[in-house]
């Protein structure tokens, strides 16, 4: 039987979500929990996101293939009895044969969180402290700019047999009592994109790039600021939207 | 010259507080930062509340005298550039000499968070999470049981020679999207009295116990649930209200 679940985990002490050997990543820990069900046999999890070392996420979307017949209810409880702290899975459902998060997403939401202030610790691992006063209005004009279908080999590393070309739906910057959150929504997302147009608008919020700046670094297809990007530890995969989804769009993302 | 700041730090690694000999303490990290500053020499660091193990703060209240001549931005730089990532300090300034925060302090306030929800690995190290639906409403009807001039014998634990009398000043329970929060103000608390007021109001949630039980408990000046105190991790201590305060009221706090 095949089942999809959502799934939350704090990405701090992981190398990722996808599954390395010698080291601690959250495919594992759930592949783990779902072999020691399973009598030790392997159960392959698939996600909808790749997620970096050190991303986060609340809205994470997974699904395996379970040949015990269990109620979804207890098997997401037996889970969860199983797995670490710092992961966990909601939701658990019945999905139909052959479906797979990564096709089946329409869309993802990333945020990341800017904490523009003091240094303060109860935020050190879900967000990027920045000292120096940030221009968020000069950022949710300068995000706009990344709206749209876009080639964005500027900001992400794409396989060469893969389009660059990705449709970025909704960018949000927002600042309320020092804390920053750019919140992105996108069909899907080349590595590191995310990561990548928070850096640049950082520099815009800085006031050390503006608008039109950006828009030529978009256009050049040369890594903007030469490839970098901001600190894993902001970025949370917040939802993963489900449904059918243009055959065009079937793109690898972050 | 005598200094005094705010202070911030995430408890999950500490023993609390208060310096201890062989744990690690947040009094003993910004005792060990300050003396690495001053040639070597111990610089005493005194408090606004002795926060117990794992109890976070987000605005203790600190104060120390330091020999050198430092402008506080500075001497603030670099106390924060030698702690470790879980504790800092900011808004250091001079303060009169005598001053001392557990005096000074006119109120404190913490807020305990709830999770009521599935498990949340986001939100491990800071909330306290309850699977069983709570009755919000209820809490808060319960809450305002508190307030006032009591004898808290029953909800914390004090010195023989000392006075068990607090007045609570303000609880309020709110609800938001599973996210349950218990903010209290009093003059200053018994030790574990916060945490001992959540497991009632918790138990008032669960339909477990309910306004008059809570007021007969308080009156009775034995412990409620046999001392039992909601987990650590849940407080934190959020702001310490300096100035003046009637000498009656000079009490240990939590």
């Amino acid at each position: 039987m095949r089942f999809r679940a959502r799934c939350e985990y704090d990405g701090t002490d992981f190398a990722g979500f996808q599954l390395q050997p010698n080291a601690r990543t959250v495919q594992g820990e759930l592949e783990a929990a779902l072999a020691r069900l399973n009598r030790g046999e392997r159960v392959v999890v698939d996600g909808a996101g790749r997620t970096d070392a050190g991303v986060h996420a609340a809205g994470q979307v997974i699904a395996f293939t379970y040949a015990g017949s269990v109620a979804a209810e207890r098997l997401q409880r037996a889970v969860n009895a199983l797995l670490p702290r710092d992961v966990a899975i909601r939701d658990l459902r019945r999905a139909t044969d052959g479906f797979h998060p990564r096709y089946a997403a329409r869309y993802r939401e990333y945020r990341y969180t800017v904490w523009n202030g003091p240094r303060s610790p109860l935020l050190e691992r879900t967000a990027l402290g920045v000292r120096a006063p940030l221009d968020v209005a000069a950022m949710a004009r300068a995000g706009s700019v990344f709206l749209g279908r876009h080639d964005f080999s500027s900001f992400g590393a794409v396989a060469e047999d893969r389009s660059p070309v990705r449709t970025v739906q909704a960018v949000r910057v927002r600042g309320a009592g020092g804390l920053v959150t750019i919140d992105v929504r996108a069909n899907a997302f080349l590595r590191g994109q995310v990561r990548r147009m928070v850096a640049v608008l950082l520099e815009v919020g800085h006031g050390k790039m503006d608008e039109a700046e950006l828009e030529a670094a978009l256009a050049a297809g040369e890594p903007a600021l030469n490839g970098a990007a901001a600190p894993a530890k902001g970025l949370c995969l917040r939802r993963v939207a489900l449904g059918r989804r243009p055959v065009d769009d079937k793109e690898d993302e972050e």
